[in-house]
């Protein structure tokens, strides 16, 4: 599982002592080869972590050899030294795995506006890669975690090839990347410019319509790497596809995993006249509180919807619009439909479908509810 | 006080039924001239409720006699026959006044996508004419309260004339006008041309600049009323600043009574390169789930104010951001500033300021803390 189920890759996840809970806090994934290529995608922020932009050089070459991760602390808004912390990291791990810094991606999450302890983080490296490991893969996902409940992997299987991964993330969870951070693997023969497509492919349809609180990251990094270990080329369509398969993966988990939240939200957008435009009305229902309190009242408060709707861009007549709550129309042009007692809303997941009757495009958004218990976390936990 | 300060006004405010609780449900406010002109601006929302349609066109013509106003239901999402109850109340007001029915503003506030009891309304509407007085301001405002735990009044006094006003409104609270219904009258002597001008110069920076939790309502409604009995035609400017005046003090109390606050939060972004910028950013922090979190917690968290920042299209270099919490500078150049430690966030008020280092513009937004409070109001409060 995880980033060691694909051939070529080591992987390590130890307890540098970043975390004052002494938890594990550092991870490092090692691709052996033969081939060391790369892709990533990167938070649309522009207020970006100092990894963030050290990796997003590293990543312009196409070629990593090795990622490091660290949680406990983001190295967001620090300045000219964060970044020199960031180089610093890297130019340990060069040193300890024996290749260039410019080949080391790094990957931070935690609070921002804090420096690193780096008389913590740099010795970690080197235990870090003493332990590396091509059964790692677990360990590295725990280091990885913050508010996390649970580590979160995924694998997709292909003929004679691998995908794997994991990503870490429960809180500032929206667009431009939902995932904080993800680090997937694969063992298929393939270069650069075959993981750069198949990375944005897959991000596109699920890590960036992922939005559970509709806060953006400093730091949300997803990166792909490959070892060509296995030997085999696969069609790029299946590729594309397995890539996406775990990015799908992971996504959903962060939503399951989202902090406070009791409900798993689907929102799809149908009828819609552009794909934009089915992307913009399913993120503003996403993001709207008072939707987002009655569904974790399960009340099936499709007015809400409306109201949301209403505030948007997108192609629609107000008095066409339907709305449908796990599957029951409780809203028919743009008026009172279907009875509301009808929905069934015990359940953690809730499907909310959109029609706005101008077209025939799409699109589907992941969110959560609103809870006192998110509330309670993100007033008392300094992120 | 409210909207018979101003002489040349009666109102009323009844309990017809519409509500369950048998509370106050049913206001009317009359200009008894010898004026009737009049001005509006309504929510843009583009999900508009039936007495927000119907008004819209009855203040084209600059001229209204009565506002017949609801809380207990919305009227929205309620098909042309919620359009046809709105017409029926305006027919109803005009026959009580012996007035023609293109002159009677309507609005409703409540649950979305009920209709309103007419049984109950109409003979309300009776009731309520018999009960006009010169003194009715008050009864009036607290009849339109839906969620608020206080009404809302305010005043301004000219040289010689009056304007006065009550406002309703706790949650949706959000641009393209805060307020959800809001009423406002002066006995100067001025047109409707002028109490255009004046009132959307007003909202502008007042109502509008209000974003309590980001939802914007299909039901907002300011209207100004003259009825220029005091005989006074007062200098535009003056008149246009008592306006002003009376819209941000009661746009002010729509935040001090804004669902399960514990926080009123000014954000006050200054250096912009536009004011456009400046409201774009403004409003981008003000909406931060996070953030609002924090604020709640009492934690000058000035990395979620940079981070909302950094999602925004305003003209800025991410190393020149500035931020105070509380008039102490927490970040500077995009990383740490004074200590942290020196923020008191023991009080109501919250004050934040946004640095951009890109031009000379500025803006403030009121919002307010995201509080338990405010998830368990909501999700029990189908509205």
């Amino acid at each position: 599982m995880s980033v060691t189920a694909a051939q070529g890759f080591t992987a390590a996840g130890i307890a540098a002592g970043i975390k004052e809970s002494g938890g594990a806090d550092l991870a490092l994934v090692v691709n052996t080869g033969p081939r060391l290529a790369a892709a990533g995608v990167f938070t649309s922020n522009r207020v970006k972590a100092a990894p963030v932009l050290w990796s997003e050089q590293v990543l312009k070459g196409g070629r990593v050899s090795a990622v490091v991760l660290n949680s406990g602390g983001a190295n967001a808004c620090t300045g000219p030294q964060g970044f020199q912390d960031t180089h610093a990291t890297a130019e340990k791990a060069a040193e300890a795995l024996g290749v260039g810094a410019a080949e080391i991606a790094v990957a931070s999450t935690g609070l921002i506006g804090v420096r690193l302890p780096m008389d913590k983080l740099l010795p970690g490296i080197g235990k870090a890669a003493a332990e590396l490991s091509p059964h790692g893969g677990e360990k590295a996902a725990i280091a990885i975690k913050t508010t996390d409940t649970v580590h979160k992997t995924a694998v997709a299987q292909g003929d004679g090839w691998t995908v794997g991964g994991m990503a870490k993330g429960a809180g500032m969870l929206a667009p431009g990347l939902a995932t904080m951070l993800a680090v997937i693997t694969t063992d298929a023969d393939v270069d650069a410019t075959v993981l750069d497509q198949a990375l944005r492919a897959a991000t596109r349809t699920t890590f960036d319509r992922v939005d559970s609180d509709g806060c953006m990251s400093t730091n949300d990094t997803v990166l792909l790497l490959a070892s060509g270990a296995s030997g085999v080329v696969p069609a790029h369509d299946d590729f594309a596809e397995a890539v996406r398969t775990v990015c799908d993966d992971l996504a959903r988990q962060l939503i399951g995993d989202a902090e406070g939240a009791s409900k798993e939200i689907r929102v799809e957008v149908v009828g819609a006249a552009t794909e934009a435009d089915a992307v913009e009305v399913g993120r503003t229902i996403a993001r709207n509180n008072l939707l987002k309190c009655a569904l974790h009242g399960e009340d099936p408060n499709w007015g809400r919807v409306l109201s949301a709707i209403g505030t948007t861009a997108a192609a629609f007549d107000p008095d066409r619009l339907n709305v449908a709550i796990n599957d029951v129309w409780v809203c028919k042009n743009g008026s009172v439909g279907e009875d509301r007692d009808l929905v069934d809303m015990r359940y953690r997941e809730v499907r909310i479908t959109a029609d706005l009757s101008a077209g025939e495009e799409s699109a589907v958004i992941w969110t959560n509810d609103l809870t006192a218990d998110y509330v309670h976390e993100n007033s008392a936990y300094s992120s």
